[in-house]
């Protein structure tokens, strides 16, 4: 059995909306706040702990279980790959436990059988070679206009993605994953409230919502900054502006075609100024849903008293997760649940509750148990 | 005579941009470096030394000069107006000169005759309450990409302004305007040059660019941010994004009417949740290229040996020169010449020549003796 994890994080920032130090773990009200603590470094300590417990019960583990531990998953795991392709055989196993998986908003475990891909890209774009007196602002080249206007093909006004050839590279979903989605309890409600928004985007709701984060791709602005940004007013031009993009791929979207789609869809509309910076990939991958180890997992969680588990062929979520499950053949899933939907990863005031954390700890000790029998 | 001049500057950012200390005036190759020396202390300066230079001279001025210097030019003159108006009489005067212009690339002394309006404001959008895991890329409500789509709605995919009605308020230009610019020799190849451009806004070029900048409105972006933006990558979606954009604005466009538009036309538009703030407003303001104050600052060049002297209806830029030629009746230009069109008027390593500096305090002293003539 491989169990991957990493110890690296998204950057803190920004740091004034944390309530306490992100790298100082505080405990508050039975919740462990830390950056981090959810996405993984908990469900990491998780398993080794269900180790010890384990060895502590039955002395010995009668299976090889392999801990792949990394610190660059939050970056794309650059080097990950060499290694993996390197070291096939020290690697190999029946199965590989993915990082954790967590808790829905009404308690329930949820299995994730999938991961999708993802590119990341940076868009630049330059206007004069320093700022200019915006008294220039009706003939002067605004790089932020210019994003603007080269992102707006991306997605119309609509909120759909537009982007040339996206959707033709999209594999279509199996009958057993489209049904496995629509058993899955999707509450948008409490997302709803969890997110504090009244309508998701697109006023998209329920499973169809679900079909659309599971089954979809994304092209998200995770960040976009141009000229003055303080308090108050700056009459400028602007000389460069960039927006960063992660886009989010399905099955048959891999991050390297999907890279010169974007460059290509945007060289055919004249925004040849706009340069498309690679920032990482990783392609998506899947694993049969009614795979032995999914079993295994649903059936754990059962023997622990949850009767409800919720298996979802894939999450929104990326990893490279193909590695093991395209190079090596491993069937892999997310399970484990020392997160929960309000964890906020990758924001401030990330967090875990402590009685899921200590409950994961004897769900992945049973989990080697039903495993080695 | 009354002279306007202000003593506040653009905020100095970005501050590892500039060469020498904003707020330490550095002298290299005869030029002066700070924050404000050309925007517009240097200016106000020259003023003060013309007048002691013609006290030297002839003892006496023989007419009232009114000093009007304030502290809040750059971000609209909040209290200018009022005080304007409650001291009508203590201001009247038969010419204003407006603070300084400048020379243009072939050092030919520019007079103006009139400044546009500004509107600014920040375009706000939220999404969740706090930054998502951008796993929600594809539901979750994204405050930067609502920003891109009601962004791209105010102007086209060509760069043209679409918002709705601005068009409606301008007033015609008159023929003696439009016959003034056409004898201006723009020189648009040297302004591609200083900054560094290979071609202007939409490929404008030569008299139609000056025309687009001195008489049409302006919809600029001077800054935008949502996200993350530190270096690499972070997966997120946004929990907020603005834009500050400053309107800049042609006779009969006032920015109170011109808010109201950008409100009616987003929401309109479906846009509600995007937050419209005012941060400041300005009106247009006009004097006639051929009253008696022109001729004076013309002549006076003449005198200086600027056989050609560049006279323009209006500038891109703004000021509150309204309140002196609406309010109080009161004949406005701007001359002088201590700044270049080099200058980085509102950047960093903003400078003027002290060559400059020294013939507009000569400029200003001969100016006092034609006026007093």
């Amino acid at each position: 059995l491989l169990s991957y994890g990493h110890y690296d994080v998204q950057p803190p920032e920004p740091l004034d909306l944390w309530e306490s130090d992100p790298f100082g773990p505080t405990v508050r009200d039975g919740g462990l706040y830390a950056r981090g603590v959810a996405d993984d470094k908990a469900d990491v300590l998780a398993r080794i702990q269900a180790l010890r417990l384990y060895i502590e019960e039955h002395g010995r583990l009668p299976f090889k279980l392999k801990f792949l531990i990394e610190g660059e998953e939050e970056v794309g795991s650059p080097n990950l790959a060499p290694f993996v392709r390197s070291n096939a055989d020290l690697l190999s196993a029946d199965a590989c436990l993915w990082e954790g998986s967590m808790k829905d908003e009404a308690g329930r475990p949820m299995i994730f059988c999938g991961t999708k891909g993802m590119a990341y890209v940076e868009l630049r774009a330059r206007g004069a070679s320093y700022d200019l007196h915006s008294m220039y602002g009706g003939i002067a080249p605004n790089p932020a206009w210019r994003l603007v206007q080269a992102l707006r093909t991306i997605k119309d006004e609509n909120g759909e993605i537009t982007l040339d050839g996206l959707d033709d590279l999209a594999e279509e979903p199996s009958e057993k994953d489209l049904e496995a989605i629509d058993r899955i309890p999707f509450d948008d409600a409490a997302l709803r409230g969890s997110w504090g928004v009244e309508a998701l985007d697109r006023g998209l709701a329920g499973q169809e919502a679900l079909r659309e984060m599971l089954l979809r791709p994304t092209a998200n602005i995770a960040g976009i900054q141009s000229g003055y940004t303080g308090p108050g007013a700056k009459t400028i031009v602007p000389s460069e502006a960039f927006v960063k993009m992660d886009f989010r791929l399905v099955a048959g979207q891999s991050p390297g075609p999907v890279l010169e789609l974007i460059r290509s869809h945007l060289k055919k509309r004249g925004f040849d100024y706009v340069e498309v910076v690679d920032l990482h990939g990783v392609e998506p991958a899947k694993t049969l849903i009614d795979s032995p180890i999914v079993g295994t997992a649903v059936e754990t969680w059962r023997d622990l008293g949850h009767d409800e588990v919720i298996v979802y062929p894939t999450i929104g979520g990326s990893g490279p997760t193909s590695l093991m499950v395209a190079e090596l053949g491993i069937p892999t899933i997310m399970t484990g649940s020392v997160a929960n939907v309000e964890s906020r990863l990758h924001s401030p005031n990330e967090w875990v509750r402590l009685d899921d954390y200590f409950e994961t700890i004897g769900y992945f000790a049973r989990f080697f148990e039903r495993f080695a029998s």
